[in-house]
């Protein structure tokens, strides 16, 4: 047992009264929550890999050699840990059983991601993923279409696996809402009047439909439908909304402004984000037709990224989508108060605020 | 009641004779298989339209946009026809319960149908589907591609309507081996020293297998599985095979090599298809060699298709390609004969015929 009673306790407390806390606090939690999350889950994650590269095999190697490329690229597996999480903070910390749904709709969560990652790619048209080169810039546009293609009907024959119809629909459902929320921004691409509930409605759509679809049918693999898988679902969507939020403000250097090779790319892109979305609003009228100019990609010069990040620092506008960010965080962690203590459940109240203050 | 009892008695003993019949040789049968198939089915069909037009709809302009334009585009809904005809054969020529599985799962085979489409035509980077602008032209390959994901979704939302995990299973996998076909395609994209087997085996994935779901699955919403699903099955396993195999030779001319503006896509597009793998085993040195440089979209010049075209007639590759697609019609024919007489059963089979006859 990694964890003794004593520190459920604490943290429970903790996620009670509400605030953020950083891992360093306490000495007995050693690494961060994802750690944690990775060891708590270690048997059910080693599935889940085997899975992944088991159901990516093909004898068309262009489609085991771009799966790996992406999946072993060393994601964070966020959200089969999410998934995973949910089904064991739901049963009471109780082992995952061999091969069982949650296992499968860990893997086809994260099957929908990839594939989502691989059309991405070809819309924004990124060369770079992860600080490595886009799959898209090793194989071409047409293979991460089709085997973005491949993946996501491999997911669902995951989630048929699992038998359960409730699995299916939040899944399914889930997938049309990111198309839908990725569409939609895409008809906003060049516009910087776009207001901040639009904003969230993307997100909501595009990133934390996903995170709230792991969450719920997680624990749904585990208990079933009810107030639990609700309470985990809200979780998942607040997650999912933190950790876009916190993506956006990533990109323009976080709090601490560190301009590393992944900053700047949704701005190359033209794409508007809620940093983007809240310089404008404070933005003088000049600046206003700075922003205006320098979103449209075909307009845009090397000059303009420094420029940019020079006003969205001047506005506060990492600062304000990080304190958006946070609410979020908090919002999350309220939702798991109804459930019982166990690990997992206070490992997920910790990952939120991780989430966050990885932008610290 | 359309068609008196003579009439299937007629078509029956011709099943079993297993002979081609042109629709022209009985005067009591007007229009052609599609036709009568469109109105034995009119009530299904003009749910499953309603189902499309509902299913696509979204606040998202774009979407019902583009859907819209593909849909109403005036497709022959062949798809949904055999999963409707399937259902029907296979219960003895009854009533489509309103809004029963079958037509949900018509409905979904056909937005798969659309998805793949949307994102064949970035993937071919094709300028023209049915005559018609490209999507892509219009929208741009970004919204392609988003577009086909959300209606690739929302064909799981309808197939998750059916309550049936089997017609899931069956469409999923489907769907994973389509996806399959359409990487292995790329893969040999500009090869041409592709076996017959192999191209054949692509043939299978990326068209049969639809054809073949939406036949088995239609059968198993109507009965449940049995060998009435299996035969419809193998049916339209056949029928997609040889309707991939008569679009082939269509696109060098077809039979009576009428050039019209649909010919030389496959050509400038470097796909390699049937006709041309048999023109080039039976070509002289000069001629591969002429095959190796044309295939190569990089090096094809204005003066190769008409060139491409003289070779095949000239080796009787198109004669070759319609004699293999005449073959797969008379297995898909074969396949319908242990099934008990009805209306839909007889027009599936001269279905079968009329999808070969339109190449001449």
């Amino acid at each position: 047992m990694l964890f003794a009673k004593g520190f459920h306790l604490a943290v429970s407390a903790e996620v009670q009264q509400n605030k953020p806390r950083k891992a360093s606090e306490n000495g007995a939690m050693s690494g961060t929550p994802l750690d944690r999350l990775h060891t708590l889950l270690n048997d059910d994650l080693a599935e889940v890999e085997r899975l992944l590269a088991d159901r990516a095999a093909s004898p068309v190697a262009t489609i085991p050699d771009m799966s790996g490329y992406l999946i072993d690229a060393g994601g964070k597996r966020l959200r089969p840990i999410v998934t995973l999480a949910a089904a064991k903070a739901a049963s009471g910390d109780r082992t995952i059983s061999d091969g069982g749904a949650a296992i499968k709709l860990a893997a086809a969560v994260e099957f929908i991601h990839t594939a989502t990652l691989l059309h991405d790619d070809v819309v924004d048209d990124s060369d770079l993923r992860r600080g490595k080169a886009a799959a898209k810039n090793l194989w071409g546009a047409s293979a991460s279409i089709l085997v973005g293609d491949f993946l996501f009907a491999k997911s669902f024959t995951l989630m048929v696996e699992t038998e359960s119809l409730k699995i299916l629909d939040i899944l399914s459902t889930a997938a049309t809402v990111i198309a839908e929320g990725e569409v939609r921004q895409l008809s906003v691409m060049g516009r910087t009047d776009v207001a901040r509930d639009e904003y969230m409605a993307i997100v909501e759509a595009k990133t934390a439909a996903l995170f709230e679809a792991a969450a719920r049918a997680g624990a749904i693999a585990a208990v079933g439908e009810g107030p639990t898988s609700d309470a985990l679902g809200e979780y998942g969507r607040r997650l999912g909304r933190a950790f876009q939020l916190v993506d956006d403000a990533l990109d323009y250097g976080g709090a601490t402004a560190v301009i590393g090779k992944s900053v700047g790319d949704d701005f190359r892109e033209g794409k508007l984000t809620l940093p983007v979305l809240v310089a404008r609003e404070r933005a003088s009228e000049e600046d206003k037709a700075f922003w205006e100019r320098a979103l449209d990609v075909s307009r845009q010069t090397e000059e303009d990224l420094p420029r940019a990040i020079a006003l969205i620092r001047a506005t506060g506008a990492v600062s304000a989508t990080l304190k958006a960010a946070r609410e979020e965080a908090t919002q999350a962690k309220k939702s798991l108060l109804g459930l019982s203590e166990t690990a997992a459940r206070d490992e997920l109240a910790l990952l939120a605020d991780y989430c966050v203050d990885r932008a610290f």
